[in-house]
């Protein structure tokens, strides 16, 4: 079967769920977005495009940021970064602290919340929180060679003003040595990061660079080195969907990474870029449709990691 | 570089090595092991084996018998093992007893002890530890092909005497009714699979179903579905190694799971299934060698499931 | 007022309560004791007894024991206990099993199932269980001058064949080193010492000496010092409670300690011990009607060490 | 032995061993202290007052400062304050923030810095942080009937900007929807009411009402019901001095709050209130002579809640 008509398929059998899950509210702005959409891309290695639904429509990526800025900071500092969070799954939820007081403020992973603010403290880096929002700007538009991607402001506003926890998790951190700069910066630059608006088609091309082992193969542009894209890959596969990690490997088998806007990105390492976006979430926050579609798409692919 | 010149590198490499890590002493017979050995066993899909260093040397394969008895209990209770054991990386060390206070005696996953404990409880099936000994030993012998494995007896019986966290997991799930015979019972069974004693050789060709769409190329037998075959390796990616699963997929990226007697075995979908030894461990567990022997594996031949 | 006017009064203002609460029933045999009874029972220092309802009637002191158990422990090794158990309160369970992993299996106390298990240990003392538990059926007839006191081997019994979370306490306890001897003798002394059957006069006049500087008034036989007697005093007001001890102090404002039984012993400093018994327990797993009749009757008296 | 001269031997018999202990150092301001100071002061309910050493020099009051502001929310919301804050003592450190994630955002003690915000946060009451302040020091110079008490405006700055894990606490509480008034008023009356400054003479007597059946002696003002006072008592022996609480009762026995800062204020009910401070603190973080200081009073007076 071609790829168009696997995502046809893929579309077509799930277009009667369409609607399943919870859209979060916890971010006011995100609970206004209509939850009947469903949008697929995958975008291969060797250049093609393939989408179905609403593929064209602009959401919100929010978590799936994180593995951009990991890549970012993994240029700033290397190796470094480990120093500042660990990679190994964390077991609870993706906002938990319990972990931070027990491990004296370094979060498990780069892809939970607590991570990823020890992450966007690593690209700030001595900059204001502006310039470091400029810089990842820059580099999405990069990696997916998209002049058009934009931040949504309304979003990261709401953010800002009700992300209690996010403000528990940064001063925890602070409180432990393991925040450089002021909490108000740092989160300034995590709520832009995660107000971040793409298509699925947008996202599909710009994860590409880590199928291929970190050239993306449409511009010739090298992001990573092919070891460092393998690495991303594995911390996406072990802590890409919080505490439904285990369960997302289990079903797709492919890295991947979601976010609460119902986005997830996947990798299909030397195949593909996979972006699907359904705003219905399930019980561990990640995009219910999504998951069964890269599901569907990874079984008629046989594009698993773990086996044909 | 073909593919024993590969492995006689890796152990060239690291010889000057040999020795380091903890030998684990909480196992009085365990202890016994001389530390200054390693063995390498790679078994291909194709049905060559590659060795080098102690591959013939047996060894006492402790937690990488949760990985054959999870494919015995699949095959008796199908996804419905699922209600006894989760499928989601723990975040803490091999015998925590934290978690389960926390989630109602359910483990986390079938590798740590107490889901391997559970697992167990789920093999035995109304008959007698002896019998379901046996079965295992059946098993394992049929999927490696070798009728000459066997069960250390002295090694079962010192875990016996002093597996105290064991029987207080297993008391402690069953204080939850997530056993459903007697504690003695199940850790009889829980002791005897863990003593089982293995040789490089062997264990690799015990695993090369997991690599070969659940078929052991060198029989033909078919041992489980290809999605099942997949699905075990996506546990032992997210699971295999406790709380350095993540730490193993970054450096190595290939499911593997580990056991206390300085044993790991891996799986290269499609490719391999990769045995190594050596008694040291690091700090989380792990045979320190034969990580560092998986990633130079990993890194020559391009195995990794992230990419090449 | 005078005190049998007291006595009779709260007994009678709680006769319409009576049945209240929910019999523990994770002990086969305490399930089956009638719910509908309420005994209260006030022994002053002066040499006087009031009695009210089922005053009269043997009940399980369950946890009560430990106190005895705990002054039984400090006659032997004296301060020394304290390198075996905490003296501060829980914050959780009676048998959580939590705190001994985060805190190298050291209970928080000895009032909570872990500590009174770490306790039985130091009464253990090389001897066989018989010989410990002989001792303090020796030491409660003692110090409450009543040869008639017996244990019920049918609720020991039903606790050892049920008591999975009390097995598991114990072994992790000794894989921590914190047992001396092996699990199952300690459970012996354990669950024989929770078996122990006392009506509420009994257990008032046991309690006398904790009131009297140490000494029984009714027999001039000192039992502890009066340093060690408020000492004790201080441990059942922070702690005698499990998780229910704030509030207990909150109200009642007496030193006590409880049993899943449904029995209390309170102690007013200078003034009276208190036994009160009615099976249904609340929330927290202290007898309903029991805390009840503490709280009028400290109320009634000013007894409470909190002030008059 | 009359009291002066027992609180003039408390003194000597100390005096050699002034500076034990390390001052708090995580407040910058609260570091600059001179540790070589002690001071007692013992104010009876029959009208006296006996001092030693420092006790006419102010300090930096701290968490002591909770029971004052539990005393108006007390009186502002009654009983209602339950539903915000719980009356357990917690088995954690005063800062911790686990048991907020596992119990829904609701402190389990106003004594801890979690409940502490809590209580700060019922007694704004919609009003301006200031008028909070304002009413809370008109509230001490009332109790203490001494119109000299202030704060200390740069220990309140210095603490506002190093307070990060108390910005943790608030915003974690205000995510759960626990603080109806934005963080940054809440801490605001927070850190000035911990930069309360004053003598061991003024604390003493200000805690006169807890000894007294909630009546101060000095000025016959009633400050809470004889009930009131009892239960705060009952709450500063359970929880007054975080996970020493159980400690501090087995070796004083009186109800107590101590402060950072240390100081601790007890109180003998019946017979006096006593205020102690110096500023090394032990290990659990109450001062370290403080609590010697009152071991000896409470030995020598016989004023032990639990016992003569």
């Amino acid at each position: 079967m071609d790829m168009q008509a696997i995502v046809d398929q893929v579309y077509s059998e799930l277009t009667p769920r369409i609607g399943e899950g919870k859209v979060a509210d916890y971010i006011p702005e995100l609970a206004k977005v209509p939850p009947n959409q469903l949008g697929i891309a995958v975008a291969t290695v060797s250049g093609e495009l393939y989408v179905a639904g609403d593929a064209a429509t602009p959401f919100s990526i929010q978590s799936i940021s994180k593995v951009f800025m990991l890549t970012l900071a993994l240029g700033k500092v290397g190796e470094g970064i480990w120093k500042r969070v660990g990679r190994e799954p964390s077991g609870s939820a993706f906002n938990s602290i319990v972990q931070l007081e027990h491990e004296s403020g370094i979060p498990r992973n780069p892809f939970i919340n607590a991570g990823a603010i020890a992450v966007a403290d690593v690209v700030l880096a001595g900059h204001q929180p502006k310039e470091a929002i400029g810089e990842l700007l820059r580099f999405i538009r990069y990696v997916a060679d998209d002049e058009t991607i934009s931040i949504d402001n309304t979003v990261a506003k709401s953010e800002t003003a009700t992300g209690y926890r996010n403000f528990a998790l940064a001063n925890f951190m602070r409180a432990f040595g393991n925040l450089d700069h002021p909490v108000e910066q740092v989160l300034g630059v995590y709520f832009h990061q995660c107000a971040l608006s793409m298509t699925c088609q947008q996202l599909a091309r710009a994860g590409l660079y880590l199928a291929n082992r970190g050239v993306n193969p449409l511009t010739g542009h090298s992001v990573v080195s092919p070891k460092r894209a393998r690495r991303i890959n594995a911390l996406m596969l072990t802590c890409g969907h919080y505490d439904g990690s285990g369960d997302f490997a289990y079903h797709v088998g492919l890295p991947g990474k979601s976010g609460v806007g119902g986005g997830i990105m996947a990798i299909a390492p030397g195949d593909a870029a996979i972006a699907v976006w359904s705003p219905g979430l399930n019980k561990v926050g990640n995009s219910a449709l999504g998951s069964a579609a890269l599901e569907l798409i990874a079984q008629k692919t046989g594009w698993s990691v773990f086996g044909s």
